[in-house]
C-alpha cells in the first residue's frame, strides 16, 4: 500500500464520500488509489473554482465535508476565491494538494514550483505538508478531524509521499464537540429577553436549518423577539410551515433602517452585523447606537443546542406563527423582470427544493416571493467571490440527489464558473441554472453613484456586458446542458414549469432588459 | 484630484498604456479616473485569470508592463495562477488591488475581508498597501519602477485612499538598469568556449528576441557551441532567416539524451535545466555529470548586452547559419493529426505572426514544423498553470495590433480561460484560437504510466473530457467569436487559410481523435 492509498482509505473510513478534483501529474497516485476504494467517488471538474464551490455546496447540504484534489500551488490558487466563500460560511473541506516530490521542490526553476504553503495559508484553518509516506494517513486523519469541525483543512501531499510505500490507513480521530453556552449565559440572555426591551435574534449556522428555526420560532413567540439572518447566510431552511426569519438588507442605509429601534440583539452563531462595503460618510458598523449585543453562540459553536437551552429557560414550548404559503398571481405577458421571475418561481417551486443564489441585482426581486414559497433550503454567496451559485449547485445536487436544485446567477457571475455546467451534464445532476442576463455588472451601475464616483463613457464601458452579448444558450449547449432563452414572463413561466417537471441539468437564460 | 486620479496619471506618465481589469465596488474611483486620463485604456476581462494572462502576454510582446485592476483578495486570488506563469517568465506587471476602506478592513466578518496581503505575497516581488491617499501616487511610481524591472508589483489600494483628496501625480522613478557580466566573466567564458570542449548556450529572456538570437548565432558560428532554449521559454523570435535555437525536450529522459555529451553549458538568463516533474527513479537535475555550468547572465540580467560583449571578446562577427524556410507538403486528406496541423500551419503562417501555445500533447507535433516557418514570435506556458494561451493572445494582440496572433490550446487547457474569447470579440482582436480537442487530459494518460500509477476505470474517467463532448464552436459563438470545427486535414487547411486571410477573432476546434 502506498501513501496515496493509505490516505484515500483513511478519508473513506472517516466518512468522506466525494472527492471533487482537477488532478495533474503529481496527483496520479491519489487518483489511481480511488480505483481501490469503492466508498469514495471522484467527481471531475474542469477548473478548480468549480472544485471548491462544489465542495462548499456539498458541505452546506450534506452537513459534512467533501475532499478536493488540486494540482500544486497554481491549482490551489484557482480554488482560493471559492474556498474564501466556504470559509466565510464555516464549511469544512479537506483539500488534498499534490506537490512536487520532496527531492524536486528544491528546484525553484521548475515551472510548477511555488510558495505552495504561502498560497494555501490565507484560506486554510488547518495546513500541513506531509514529510513522509509513513505520515500521510495520520496527516489525513488530522485534516479530516479539522474539516469535520467546520475548518478548511489543507494537506499538501508531495508526489513521493503518495507513491512510496506506506503502512496502513489511520483510524478516524474523534469529532471535536462544538462549544455550547454555559448556564449563566443562557440565564442572562433569557432574562434579557424577558425584560421587555425591543429584541432580535440574529441567526447563522446550523440553527438556520429546520430544527433550529423551529426552536427560534418558539423563542420569538414567547418573548416577542424578531428573528433575522444575514443577507448572505450560508444556508437557511425556510418557507411555508416554518417560522419566518427576516433577511437583513444589503445596502448600509437599508440595514440601519431594518435594525432601527432595537435595544438588544442576541447573536446566535453570527458575528455583529456590518455593511458589505464602506461608503463615504456612512458607518460600517450596523448595530444601532445604544443597542446591546448579547452572544448566545459564537460562529462555530453549537447554535441549535444553545437555542434549545434558551427555549427551555424561557419555557418557550408553543410553536410560533409560521409562514403561510402565498401563491402569487401569474404575471401578465410582459418583458421579463425580476419580480415576474420571482412570482413564477414561487408559484411552481417544488417542495424541498434547494436554491443556490448569487445574483446581486435580480436576487432581491426573487427572494421576496420565494420566502413564502413551499419549504426549501437556500444557500447564498457568503464571501463575496461571485460565481459560486453554479458550483455550489453541483455540490448540493450530489449531496441531495433526490431534490431539485435551482441555481440563480447573474450573467457577470456566471462567467466565473461556466465549467460547472459540464460537471452537471457529466454527472446528470438534477439542476436548473437560471442566468439573469441584464447584460451588465448592474450592481456596479448602482454602486458607482453610491460611492460618489463620476462616471464617463470609459467607466460605463467597464461595467457593460452587452458588447458583444453573451449567448448563454450556446454556452450551455457547448458544455452539454440543454438550454433555452426567455425574454418574456410567458416564456419564462413555460420554461421553468417544464424544467420543474423533468429531471437533469437544464439552463434558462432569463433576459432582463428593464 | 482624488487618490485614484493621482495614481492613474502617475501610471500613464510612466508609460502604462493598458489596464486589464475586472473591477468591483471598491475599484469604482479608479475606473472613473480612467475617464480623465486619455493615455490609459481600460480593457475589461470577465475573469481575473484572463486579466493576469493578458497582462503577461502584453508584457512579453510590448516589452513593458501593463496594469491590472483586481477586486480585493478573492479577485487577486483568481489571478494568482497566471501571475505565477508571468513571474516564471520574468514579466513585469503592476497590479492594482482594490481593498476595503481602511476603517472597514477591521471588520473580519464583512464578506470580502480577507488576508489580502497574504494572498498577494506568494506571487508578488513587490507588495505594498497604501496607507493614505497622499501616498498613493508615490506608491504607484514605486510599483511601476519594480514592474519595469520585470517584477510582479502589487499595490493594494484601500477604497478611501482612492476616493479621498490627494495632491498630485508622482514623477516616474528612473529605470533600474539590469546587471551585466563584468569583463573577467566575459573573458573567462570566452576562453572556455575556445577550449574545444563540447559546449552549448542555454538562452532565456530578452536575448531570445531577434537581436540576441543573431548575436548568439555569431557566437555559435565562431565557437561551435550549440544554442538551445527551455521547453517552456517566455518568448522566442525564430524561423526563417534567424539562427536556429534548439528546444529542450519536455520529458526527463529526453532531456538527458538532448544534453548528453555536453562538457559545458553557458547560462544566458536561464537557470540550470531541471525536469518539469520528478519521476520515480529519475533525477530532476538535468545537467550531465561532469558538465560545467558557466553563468554569463542570471535571470533578469542584461542578456543581450552580455552576449554582445561575449561576441566582441570572441571576435565573432560572422553571421552564423540561419534557418531556411521549409514549406512542408500539404498533407493528404486524413483525419486530423498534430503533424498535419503543423504542416498546414507552417505552409500558411504569415510573416511576423505571434504564436501563443500551451498545448501539451499536440504542441510538439506543431512545433517541429513551425521552427522552420517564416520568422515569428512564440510565447509558451512558463509556469505550468495551463490555459494561458488565449489570455496571453489577448495581451499580445493589444501590444501588437498589426500582427496576426494565433493561440493554440488543448481542450482541457482552454476550459480554464474561456472568457478570454469575449474580450477578443469586444476588442476586435486579430486572433485565431485553435483548440486541439482530443477529448481528454491526454498528457495525464501519458504521465500515468510514467509515474507508475496503476489506473483502473475510475482513474481513466478522471482524465476523460469526452463525456459529454465539449463543443467549442458553440462555446466560441456564445462568447461572440465566429468558429468552425475541423475533423480532417482538408477542413483544417481551408479554415486556417481563411483565418489567415481575414482579420478579427476566430476559433477553430481541431478535433484530433488519433
Amino acid at each position: 500500500m502506498n501513501g496515496a492509498e493509505t490516505l484515500v482509505h483513511t478519508l473513506a473510513e472517516g466518512g468522506i464520500e466525494i472527492c471533487f478534483g482537477n488532478p495533474g501529474t503529481s496527483e496520479m497516485h491519489f487518483v489511481a488509489a480511488l480505483d481501490r476504494e469503492p466508498r469514495l467517488r471522484g467527481v471531475l471538474c474542469l477548473q478548480e473554482g468549480v472544485v471548491a464551490g462544489a465542495a462548499d455546496g456539498y458541505a452546506r447540504m450534506a452537513g459534512k465535508p467533501a475532499a478536493t484534489l488540486l494540482h500544486l500551488g497554481p491549482g490551489f490558487a484557482n480554488a482560493v476565491s471559492f474556498l474564501h466563500n466556504a470559509r466565510k460560511a464555516g464549511q469544512g473541506i479537506v483539500n488534498i494538494v499534490g506537490d512536487h516530490a520532496i527531492s524536486h521542490a528544491q528546484y525553484r526553476q521548475a515551472p510548477l514550483t511555488s510558495d505552495i504553503l504561502g498560497i494555501c495559508a490565507p484560506v486554510s484553518d488547518w495546513l500541513h505538508r506531509s514529510a513522509s509516506p509513513l505520515d500521510v494517513a495520520t496527516d489525513g486523519a488530522r485534516a479530516l478531524q479539522a474539516a469535520r469541525a467546520g475548518q478548511i483543512a489543507t494537506l499538501v501531499l508531495p508526489a513521493d509521499c503518495a507513491w512510496d510505500a506506506a503502512l496502513a490507513p489511520a483510524k478516524p480521530l474523534p469529532d471535536i464537540a462544538p462549544k455550547i453556552a454555559d448556564a449563566a449565559t443562557i440565564a442572562r440572555i433569557a432574562d434579557a429577553l424577558k425584560s421587555g426591551k425591543r429584541s432580535a435574534l440574529l441567526l447563522r449556522g446550523r440553527c438556520l436549518e429546520r430544527e433550529g428555526v423551529e426552536i427560534a420560532g418558539r423563542i420569538a413567540r414567547a418573548t416577542g423577539a424578531r428573528l433575522f439572518h444575514d443577507y448572505f447566510t450560508p444556508r437557511i431552511t425556510r418557507g411555508a410551515g416554518l417560522p419566518r426569519v427576516g433577511r437583513m438588507p444589503y445596502f448600509a442605509e437599508e440595514i440601519l433602517e431594518f435594525l432601527g429601534g432595537l435595544e438588544q440583539i442576541v447573536l446566535v452563531g453570527a458575528p455583529p452585523p456590518v455593511s458589505f462595503f464602506a461608503y463615504p460618510g456612512l458607518p460600517g458598523w450596523m448595530t444601532p447606537a445604544g443597542c446591546e449585543l448579547l452572544t448566545l453562540a459564537a460562529p462555530g459553536d453549537d447554535t441549535v443546542g444553545a437555542l434549545a437551552a434558551l427555549a427551555g429557560a424561557l419555557h418557550a414550548q408553543t410553536t410560533g406563527e409560521t409562514v403561510t404559503r402565498i401563491i402569487p398571481d401569474a404575471p401578465p405577458d410582459v418583458p421579463l423582470t425580476a419580480d415576474a421571475m420571482g412570482a413564477i418561481m414561487a408559484r411552481l417551486l417544488p417542495a424541498n427544493a434547494i436554491l443556490s443564489d448569487d445574483s446581486l441585482t435580480t436576487g432581491p426581486g426573487l427572494q421576496k416571493y420565494l420566502a413564502d414559497a413551499p419549504a426549501h433550503d437556500a444557500v447564498f454567496l457568503t464571501g463575496g467571490a461571485i460565481g459560486d451559485a453554479t458550483p455550489m449547485a453541483v455540490g448540493a445536487a450530489i449531496a441531495c440527489p433526490d431534490r431539485k436544485v435551482i441555481a440563480v446567477s447573474g450573467d457577470g457571475a456566471a462567467m466565473y464558473s461556466l465549467p460547472a455546467l459540464w460537471t452537471m451534464a457529466r454527472e446528470k445532476l438534477d439542476v436548473l441554472v437560471i442566468v439573469c442576463a441584464n447584460r451588465s455588472y448592474n450592481i456596479l451601475n448602482i454602486e458607482l453613484a453610491r460611492v460618489g464616483a463620476e462616471a464617463g463613457p470609459k467607466t460605463l464601458a467597464m461595467l457593460d456586458l452587452g458588447n458583444p452579448e453573451l449567448d448563454f444558450v450556446k454556452l450551455a449547449q457547448g458544455l452539454g446542458v440543454p438550454a433555452t432563452s426567455a425574454t418574456t414572463s410567458t416564456d419564462f413561466a413555460a420554461q421553468f414549469a417544464d424544467a420543474m417537471q423533468t429531471k437533469g441539468p437544464r439552463l434558462i437564460e432569463a433576459v432582463i432588459r428593464v
